[in-house]
């Protein structure tokens, strides 16, 4: 009976922020803890503070690492690491301790990934700082995930935030370096790659729009030839290919009409093109999504906030959505598997 | 007594849309016409279509084009170059004639400015297809409406809404000649440019924020190296200079920190990086003023709006804006150069 439902693993992420907070405002949500076999993988001393600051204690039995098997729709279980004393680590501020402690703990939940164990992997909030000052060289967590548990794949970022999505072509790259790195195969293959993501994740047939490159999506070739050049024959070609795209529209007016529901997806050509909107359309509730790896990864986009840390005001809704969106895309993985 | 009130001119735009409406929404308003000596130039007749779409009559004398220093403070005056029968004009429809009408009127307002009877110059929505199939070359209102003058000087555009600025170091250029455009010099020289705009309009000590150009703003030089190589030292100069400016923060969230009141200016490195922040943040309250001109040259953001043409429903409030802005940077010259 389990067979369809996804196994979902949770990595704690930073101890010194909302984490464990968010955390335990997840796992007691019963409904959605019925939806997958839930795997933590932490210290459960932090969880308990969490579940201290939320005023919410989980129904979560602590097993060792080779039993996670255990783990049933509505009975989730935790890998206790034993490696972090909460006392340890001061609220709001960064450290080694801290930076191991949520490294330690992905990079469990994607070996239990590559062993075949889990169908997607999720990990709440983390701090880059603290990852550094824990010896991680990666600026960028994506890498980081994708090399440490040495998956293969062209691994890609997406973004979600309620049912609008952002998905980007280009993204940790030096601006003067994107508009040579366009060209048409490329775009054809983020097209195919988006539209593989929203079908996994529930979006029957989703609606693209693919954003230019320049002012005003070059105004016809006078500030810029892109658009003419690269980005239309993409679109044209992922046309023949079945998608529904439309585009190239300009950077800016392209976000007020995703925002009034006329596509699903938003392609950006470059990091900050989307980054810009998603940030104002509403930060907090968004989520991030990596693809391209044997299994989905998740995370909500906030980050540790530092400032609120301890005070029970921290909004699960992004983990809640990401959480959701990972249930989603492991459970279509796991039919296609099937059928 | 009118010495020290400035001589605002305004050119009726794109007359198949909303312009006409949002004009006289703002002619009748008595408080904003005692602060200039305002004059409108356009066709009595399409202004008396707006009226009547307003519901609202403006007090506006009709003279002859050699009569505008008639105009006082409350009392507006009408230079009627009677070349437009609205009944020529299909309301929702970019036209020629429409192209023309606002092409011509615009022209005579940079006129009246550069031969030294206007202080600054308004203008309501253009459209920019009707001005194509009038004749008008250039994609850019603003190069045309310097090119048009003849007008001196380097000539840059800068967005406010509500209390909050925007300018950029490049604008309607394609994205990949940017990087190499950033230059120390022209960013420093932006700043000043920036200062100075914001000083006009009555922010007496404008605190600027300065975008970087790359995804997080380089990352420490990670994902490019223009923010350590070029904008930091610019900011370092412009602080030298007595600026009070900071930076460079990531593009995306300096609009988060610029929304929440930390700063009265966003300077960006290049156009969408500000317009996709300004459009989704509130596009029809925006305003567009063009600086480094002779005379400050401010016009409502959004378009002529064809859909709600006629209707009486169009929201007047970028249009006093771009008023109020005008006449406080022309009113502010006007205190310099008595000075």
């Amino acid at each position: 009976m389990t067979s369809s439902i996804p196994r979902i693993c949770i990595a704690m992420g930073d101890p010194a922020g909302i984490s464990q907070e968010v955390l335990a405002k997840l796992l007691v949500r019963a409904d959605l803890m019925q939806r997958a076999c839930v795997c933590v993988i932490g210290d459960r001393r932090v969880l308990a503070d969490g579940e201290q600051i939320a005023g919410a204690k989980a129904e979560i039995a602590v097993l060792a690492p080779a039993d996670v098997e255990q783990a049933a729709p509505g009975r989730p279980v935790f890998v206790d690491l034993q490696h972090l004393d909460p006392a340890d680590i001061r609220r709001g501020e960064a450290s080694a301790a801290g930076g191991s402690f949520a490294m330690r703990n992905f990079r469990e939940a994607l070996l239990l990934a590559k062993s075949g164990r889990a169908d997607g992997v999720m990990f709440t909030p983390l701090n880059k700082l603290a990852l550094k000052q824990a010896g991680n060289p990666h600026p960028d967590e994506i890498r980081w995930g994708g090399r440490g548990a040495r998956l293969e794949g062209l691994c890609s970022e997406y973004n979600r935030l309620d049912n609008l999505w952002n998905a980007r072509v280009t993204s940790h790259e030096p601006l003067r370096n994107v508009p040579a790195m366009l060209t048409r195969e490329r775009i054809v293959s983020a097209i195919d790659a988006t539209a593989a993501m929203l079908t996994g994740a529930g979006v029957a047939r989703p609606r693209i729009a693919v954003a230019g490159l320049n002012p005003h999506a070059g105004e016809g070739g006078v500030f810029g030839r892109e658009e003419i050049d690269v980005i239309a024959p993409a679109i044209e070609e992922a046309r023949r290919r079945g998608h529904t795209v439309d585009g190239p529209f300009p950077g800016d007016t392209i976000w007020i009409r995703a925002r009034r529901g006329d596509h699903d997806v938003v392609l950006s050509m470059y990091h900050d093109q989307g980054q810009i909107a998603l940030k104002l359309l509403g930060f907090e509730r968004g989520v991030t999504i990596l693809g391209g790896l044997p299994v989905p990864i998740a995370t909500p986009a906030h980050g540790t906030a530092y400032d609120i840390a301890g005070r029970g005001i921290a909004d699960p809704s992004a983990t809640i959505t990401a959480f959701e969106t990972l249930v989603a895309l492991a459970s279509m993985r796991l039919a296609r598997v099937a059928a």
